[in-house]
């Protein structure tokens, strides 16, 4: 019997997804126009917020979810439980590869990663108990994957 | 009945193989010491070869399928038949997501990426006929991806 | 008469350097074991801090100084008055291209930028007053730069 | 006495320039809509192109300037007599902070670096014998780099 070790709280779960709606009020969309926010759920149960951040040179944008993710980690959280993500779109937007190599680096392959609709409050009134979440993992995301353990292979002749 | 329109002919796989494996002596892997070749097999057969460039700043690296694609898209080329990848460690190595984020700006979702064990021609020598190549393709690596479509989807209130 | 504006009050000056070495404490330089510690100083006074955050990528690498601009951006600030940058080695480190880039997004072009050798405090209670700090500034590390500007400018026929 | 050990032969300066504003027409500025052609003059006269090839994801775009290292290094070509850089906008544009970190782990500190404006042709034509081009080099559009150097320093306690 496989346990998952990742059911969230209701409660917590709730408070993701509004922080994830939240973070995207701070997006500097300057040059897409396409604003996104991003929330982790510590293990402490503490959330972290982010939100894309781009740049004239275009390479040198950050999305919502790696900034998330620096923020985390630079405070000293490295353990985390789940990740939120939205846009203004009203599908449920999913990460980019450069995000899901990140995502790769600190979490379990099995952490849900909660995509949520722009019109999620909208469809929770409405009586979608879902709201219309997707949810997702990085094992789902990233199907065989490069890792930090491939770097440590030995390498041939 | 589903037509593969990515069927490669045996001389061109062979081909391909071969440059994936001669691209890699030109990787700049002097961070990592871990060299990585690719090569892109367009629709009108030719073939262009990539190395990972790495970067003091690490976040400046350029992996070897990005070198790949660029150089190909610089030239005009636009339209790929196969992508094919190899290291120097003994299993098939897959590509990072922001390798996998390039490809999907530029590939169909079912063009073959073959990824290649660094032992090849050791196997195939040895009467491994496959050579332990992996075949796989974007839809398989990059699952419900985030695209270009996605930018031009209209913003909610 | 030249007006500095952005002369640094000696105690926040204070709070940005330590800030900024606490802040390399938290970097996650699996594979440089190159550590950085980045501090921004905002308008009303907050320290925001930073730290390197690497990936097994490579390319997915974001510095400490970026992580220091996307934390202090999403949560609203894009008001600075100075950046401080830390390293394990004993000269004073200045920033990658990239964070330049980042910089220049954010700041003035006479913002302080304090380059921090990794034994400030030695030097201080050695009597160093200064404690090998170089004070410098985006004009001076990133001169005829590219910049958001640019990209409202005509294209040509 | 310093000698300058870059001096261009006008017909080299000629063929790069020309070079340049060629590539710049297999840019993929899909995003942007901001085209950037480059080209690299090797010490074997070699001429490299390369083109901007932006991303869906944004932080996945590859500068003009980019592109032309990594195609020329993995390429074999490792040494560099200058580099020039074109846009579809009327002044010279210069290159950003991360194409400068890459020019800097591949050229001598006072490698020509030529900006052409977009109507360099017309100005010629008109008698502009310089065409408007600036020339620049990496000491003075980097000053106080991070380099490949710097990670070697023995790290302090
Ligand atoms: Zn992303
Ligand atoms: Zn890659
Ligand atoms: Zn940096
Ligand atoms: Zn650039």
């Amino acid at each position: 019997m496989s346990v998952n070790t990742f059911s969230i709280h209701p409660d917590d779960r709730s408070r993701l997804i509004k922080a994830t709606i939240e973070a995207k009020e701070f997006a500097y969309a300057r040059y897409s126009n396409f604003r996104v926010g991003a929330a982790l759920l510590t293990t402490t149960g503490d959330i972290i917020k982010g939100a894309n951040i781009e740049n004239a040179s275009y390479g040198g944008t950050i999305c919502a979810e790696r900034t998330a993710f620096v923020k985390a980690v630079s405070e000293g959280n490295r353990s985390f439980t789940a990740l939120a993500v939205v846009s203004d779109v009203a599908s449920a937007i999913s990460p980019c590869g450069m995000c899901r190599q990140v995502i790769r680096e600190f979490c379990a392959q099995s952490m849900p990663i909660l995509l949520i609709p722009a019109d999620y409050d909208k469809r929770v009134a409405e009586g979608d108990v879902t709201g219309g979440v997707k949810e997702t993992s990085i094992a789902e995301l990233l199907p065989d994957s490069f890792g930090p353990e491939h770097l440590d292979l030995p390498r041939g002749d």
